[in-house]
């Protein structure tokens, strides 16, 4: 079984099932971002949470297998096109040089991981309408000099 | 005075005063990611915003007439090349789905505006490495139906 | 049943009953432009205007449920290639600067929304030759300082 | 005089005059979007309107001169950047094919013609936020069969 | 039936019947070029020209429909790669600005269009080896003043 | 002198002595294609006509060996951006497969040459608009077996 | 039969008669390099050469009328990145200049053709490796003048 | 002085010697190909052929010193435009599976070396129309297994 | 059976035998990138190699035959995306002039070799986090002069 | 001074001091490449290193300020052309996978870091000709679940 007849399996048992991806996480014990990257095949999940999560969603163990195997993370366009993802880059597009010097002023040369890496998505409620939150927690790595 | 002349300018100004862009921010009481997006040219300031910032600066009104030109926003690399801003790129190509899915489970059929938005880049302090924290924070715009 | 099969059914049921989509915008109570792009994928219907829709054309129940998904958008070319389509990608290029010191001498700095959008398509008699009138109304989003 | 030279000299004393477009379109007695295109090169003028525009402008005849040259008319971004412009590509990206099939719904098997075209932009006031209204206006082409 | 299963059922007739396209064209009335195109799929044919290319080839009537179709017209490669087609793709980069300088000066401001526009394909005779005589010819569309 | 240039020098003379390209072909005694395209670098002339050229518009021999020069042929974009290249791009991705398929049942495997080569274009006059008449002749150049 | 399933027939054939492509080439009277392109689908063959090509592997005669089809020539990859086709990729880049100032010098302003074109592959031993020699053999094209 | 530099200043001198690149290589005493490619800056010299170039062109030690220094290689476009140069590129891309294919059938598995490459260009008279005759001679290189 | 049907047997035979790819290495004698990039479809084994491979994992000699194909090189991404990969594309991006520079200074003008090439992957134990060393080895080609 | 002055100010004083850079590196106490790096503006050296640098190289302080200064990493092309840099580029693209394979056989899901990184090249002689070998070095970096 592969990562794409992985996800079509998965979300076919959570329609089944109406659970949302936050009741899903909710009820393995993880962040409902990471838990949907791995159940999207972009990340890979420990043993014992894959088999929590095959429990949860009543999945045979060869979905669990799939679920630990690691991920070849790809993505479709170069420049992508759903307006939700293209405002993401347009903002690494704007701010990327922001960032980059804010980084540097704050913690020396180097980057914030991609890898040691961890994402939140909030809801702020708002009168004038309400607010995504979207939290990105990366471990700086300075560059190494030798 | 165009806006890459201004922004030589202001880091000219910047260097020999020594403050940082915290610094300069605090002075001013505004953001210091929207401070620095705005004196790398990729965001206008009112007028007020504008000619405060040259005060603490010295820096003339023409630099202050610049800050409040309407920007022309671009980038050069249709893949970010520099690691900082590329992987801010890998995320939006690794979690973009992920991200898509998830707001539209909270929202409903919509995106994360990138022009009501706002943005912070902190330092979270941990014993095992200390962390860079980057918040973004839009409103929700649900797709119009007609 | 995923958007692609769902746009088959919707055609060939249109093409049985000999309806044009304006007759199907019209008798569902829709906008003829927002009730095609729905049917073509590029945007979800709510559910008791996709129950409708479905009543008219007499599709089944998974064809309503495939129009309320939320749409994935994307497109083939990054420069279109249908002379229908390039010659819009062309006023792009040729008027883009124009509108966007336009809207902002009206406006401020912003932008027009693509989301809180709609659009009508009228033909417009005329012995020289009709014409094509094309009205794209998009809520003007103001950028946020802070 | 080339056009980028042009438009430099025409931005110059629109703001010396502290102008709009929108005024000297007005003065000048044509539209604002052409009177824009123009004066960014993307456009040609007749002698007598292009020397009114230098009148209005206090501009030798020289800038006449190259407001009627034929332009060449080329863009930066194969995908714009800028918020203003792309939103209008993602527009021409999701839009496309619903456009072409209304389009062939109501005049046949042809085009909007890009050429004999024009374009107006308005604001329509609204207590939820004002709204940007663009309308294109081409003269529908059927292809020649032969 | 789409345009590819129409094109092949055509081609397949057309072997079977031992016919070049201009001996179609000329039993059918119309231009080689025009027939050849309409049916690799690249235009439409009016009713009663496809009914009489069915005709032709004894193709059924669901041929003739998709010979009615309005085509999306779309290409493989943006630089094109067989050497018939990529020397006229040179013809276009090589020659472009000279065209464009000729036509503006034979007609002023404008383009020649590729709608209205018909095309025949000859075979002058040489001694020193004959030669392929392409003829274009499109109406001349003027640039809208507004 | 480089060939950029030498059509600087061309241009301004011929502005100079008001002369279209038509006319100086005419008073040269070739064809207003090929002056016009050695004029903006991409063919290369004879001695005897470069040198007939300089004496028609007075420019010095410099220029009659910048003309002499043979040139290197590029062009600025992939895809063509001006709406009079395009149209031609446009028509080469149309038409393209019908050109290689109507010259090969003329002439056999096959090409036509763009360097043995010649161009006309000529305006037709109509009532109903006048139409841009464009002639390609090339050689034909059968594939060789070996 | 297309060109690919011809090419698979072909290599099948091959396979089983444990012939070289050389050898196939003697026994068919033709030289290797044209050989193996036919073969690949990438030029056509005369009719009597295609039927020799199928007595000798004992192909049916729909293989040799696929032999004799004029082949749509394109590749796969912009860049070629197998290392055996890259390198020639490269030397293209590395001595395109100089095969056109040398070309230009000897033979005057012209091209070397790639139709009236034949090209031969031999191993060249030596002592401290054999090499790789290809001689390409163009008949050159003068740009025609008129 | 950089490569630029000095393949201005060796152009002057041959033209103002009125030497061709043959006759240069010949009093050099290399090959015509491989000196033109250094004196385009795509190769190095020893320092004893620069300086015996430099001798027979009189051009100071400085352009000696830049012949030496090893050349970092790029060129213009992916995919060349100069009708010369694409002709080669395009015979790469027709013929490159089959170069594989016979290198691979004479040679083993491993490619042509592109470093330890000549390559001659000649004339070969014709009465049908004179030839060129490019000869590439590289190293064949097997995969190392390890 | 081409390499990518050769490839899912292998994986599916390591799998069913639970061998990691050094043991497979270890158990036929070569190194572990080698065995690896020829199952993976990147390098061919040797007769007797593929054979013992074969041998190893109880596979069919037709197995043995694909691995002895030589293989066609093709990647998926001209810029790969999968960060493990993406960080050495960064690699040779950043560090790739430096390696030139030093390269030139130890050995004189010419390049590693890609073909008479190897590779280890070794780990290296670190209190402070393991780290992976890659050590690549390839012979020197110097540029040959002629 | 930007880095590029500042790389040019280095290049000078080390051609006129006749150092190499590894003799540069052993005088200054770090590694060659990543002392070239720094040189060439893709690194940032620490303070006290930097001014050893000018001292040895005997450079005014602000060549040690801008070596100081947080590079912004780029590259000319997203695939390079010089063979040096391209030979380092097939390498990713023919192994990449089977680095990626290997790192996740001995290490788990993870990457090698290009930030925590180290590198070395170094001469391997050999009588069949000397070899290059680069060692890379990362800290390898497991992959966050949360």
């Amino acid at each position: 079984m592969n990562k794409i007849e992985m996800s079509e399996e998965i979300i076919l048992a959570k329609k089944e099932l109406a659970l949302s991806w936050e009741e899903i996480a909710s009820l393995v014990g993880i962040s409902p971002v990471f838990l949907t990257s791995a159940c999207f095949g972009m990340n890979s999940l420990k043993e014992e949470v894959a088999d929590k999560l095959c429990a949860v969603l009543n999945l045979p163990s060869i979905v669990s297998t799939a679920l630990q195997a690691f991920p070849n993370k790809t993505w479709d366009f170069t420049v992508p096109q759903d307006p939700v993802v293209y405002r993401l880059y347009e903002v690494v597009g704007v701010y990327g040089e922001t960032i980059k010097e804010l980084v540097g002023e704050k913690f020396g040369d180097g980057i914030m991981s991609a890898i040691d890496f961890s994402m939140e998505i909030d809801k702020e409620e708002n009168p004038a309408g309400d607010r995504v939150v979207i939290t990105m927690n990366g471990k700086f790595l300075p560059y190494k000099a030798w």
